[in-house]
């Protein structure tokens, strides 16, 4: 049982592609049959895997991707060419780098092209080898981060024959608050959106990351670009949440050793034990993404019932308070690190940050296992 | 220049092996010359990439290798066995799990042995093979963590002789607070310990860290086994340091844009331009184990100036205040993302956390350099 889950390492994740590919049909359904419905596909698919996931999305149905770096999108481009899905885009959010032309025509990538240099960059390119060239072309309308600025964007519109050498799919911006249903932002970025639109008249748009899906379909326009919420994670932080939970996270129980009132657990010693105790020591670490700051904060699942982390978590360990646990549980050679008492957001919430960087710093020691109900 | 530094990626990683090996000479000078110093590689060698350093360490004499898991072990032999450095020993931390006698024997590996159920699976495992199988034991001096716990000491104590059927070559243990070098509990810990040697009068023994190695020759016993220090951290967090750095970490600059007075940056508009301003946008984000919690908090090295991190940390990209840099810098296509102004310590201060942290968590789509004078 532990051989099949850790294989020769400590901890696993098991990922339900099935739960996936649910939630990617939920966030459809929310817009038009005209709406494209795309997959963030990034930074390993969130940290669970894109190859995988790419693949179950697009055997169902899904057929444009976003990733961050022509890395990824190489990796991808290699991954879902060898399982002969040939009508899938790829788009690469951080656009065509300097000498990076001749890579994305090869792997036949699509740039979000994200300011002048880069879009001159591509056009010229085009020009040279006589073909128009896919891309996307990304304005800021609010996050001052990637996209052509104001100045930039009205010198565009002004000489918009520029980009007759480019095949430009999409029109494209991105939500700086839309997890945040009610604030002006919002429409803010949204008529700012439409205006530009009204000066590229006849290109698609797309505007809408998970939490853009869930404002209303002015928002949809013709491509959504959902990421976390493919993950099970609801954007907006909602309790009662339609996407399914799509992973689970397990360590092996390294040992189980009995100790004294008064002993000190871990390093500094910073718990020191009221009774006397039996402890579990648990192969999962800070190294594996199990943030050294849920100390004295999460709890742990093993046999069905819930115990307390305690001590600090090491680099590949953690211990757990398991005086109470009943014989049955002790049996198990396992622990859940994610649960019903100490779910995702949970965790994010102690470590004052998102479920995003859970899971996407989620470490490469874990055995991954992927499961489809076919 | 770019293409070099990054691949097709964003960010990248270049290690000094030299420094790794020069900072292993350091921490042998330390102790006599009958001390033998390991290398603590686990967690692929802090961040730092396993394979590489081994060998460097090994081309250099050391001959000890700490991992975690037996996946790490198996890993780093076929490395070491590539390179025919056969006189190498790979420790495991973790021990042999029930069901891995087999793959410790095949890859000839020596479990660290933390209870008497993993000492009991290995004596039964060499009667049935009928060769004498090393190992080392350790037993728990405080952490309450892995090791033999009291009880079982004693029980093992008076049972000493069922050891005859494995080959013993240190017995350990592991210090708690050994980076407060007044604290009590170290020398508590290592009267405990030699307590202990003396019924195993016979038996090299081992109980030092980084930290450690710097408590003086009484801590040093037959075997140290620095793991941080290796890599250029104090343990102590010293300011002066005979430590040398041994890594970099870059990222690429993916675009600098113009923005205007009032306009925020990044998710949420947490930052507010107060000026005109120029915004560059790096390819570092959460997902490479840049904290999200560096928001508001870090600053990044542009052509050797220091420039501010603003607004929120993005899974992929960081957003920077380039407003003040000269021309030349802004000709560079790079940005530092640990530098002389904001160091591993500082960042690692800045997150309530430890430099072993940020490292171990370093991602996995920055480019790995190593290099060596030689």
């Amino acid at each position: 049982m532990a051989h099949q889950l850790f294989g020769y390492g400590d901890s696993s994740i098991t990922v339900d592609l099935d739960a996936i590919v649910a939630n990617w049909r939920y966030i459809d359904s929310l817009s038009s049959f005209k709406t494209k419905t795309a997959a963030m596909v990034k930074a390993d698919g969130y940290g669970l895997g894109c190859s995988s996931i790419a693949i179950a999305l697009a055997n169902a149905g899904c057929k444009i991707f976003f990733v961050a770096s022509l890395e990824e999108a190489i990796n991808l481009k290699k991954t879902i060419q060898l399982r002969g899905l040939n009508d899938c885009s790829i788009m690469v959010l951080h656009g065509v780098q300097n000498n990076q032309e001749k890579d994305f025509f090869t792997h036949q990538l699509v740039p979000v092209l994200n300011d002048l240099e880069q879009i001159s960059r591509w056009i010229n390119f085009a020009k040279k080898i006589g073909t128009a060239l896919p891309a996307l072309l990304h304005f800021d309308t609010g996050m001052t981060r990637l996209g052509l600025d104001t100045k930039q964007a009205n010198w565009l519109i002004q000489n918009k024959q520029d980009l007759d050498s480019l095949n430009v799919q999409y029109i494209m911006s991105h939500l700086v608050s839309a997890e945040l249903v009610e604030d002006p932002i919002n429409f803010k970025q949204l008529i700012q959106f439409k205006k530009l639109l009204r000066c590229f008249a006849s290109l698609p748009a797309s505007l809408a990351n998970s939490a853009g899906t869930m404002l209303g379909n002015d928002f949809h326009f013709q491509m959504t670009r959902p990421g976390i919420s493919l993950y099970g994670v609801h954007p907006c932080n909602k309790t009662i949440n339609k996407l399914q939970p799509t992973f689970s996270w397990k360590a092996r129980i390294l040992q189980v050793r009995s100790a004294a009132i008064g002993d000190k657990v871990g390093y500094g010693g910073t718990f020191e034990l009221q009774r006397e105790s039996l402890i579990a020591t648990i192969g999962i670490g800070y190294a594996d993404g199990y943030s050294r700051q849920l100390s004295g904060k999460a709890s742990i699942l093993i046999g069905g019932q819930t115990v307390p982390v305690i001590g600090r978590i090491s680099m590949d360990s953690i211990t757990a308070d398991v005086t109470e646990l009943d014989q049955n549980s002790l049996l198990t050679d396992t622990a859940q690190l994610i649960h019903q008492d100490y779910g995702l957001e949970r965790m994010a919430l102690d470590l004052k940050t998102i479920p995003y960087e859970i899971m996407t710093n989620l470490g490469h020691r874990a055995k991954r296992h992927y499961y489809e109900r076919v």
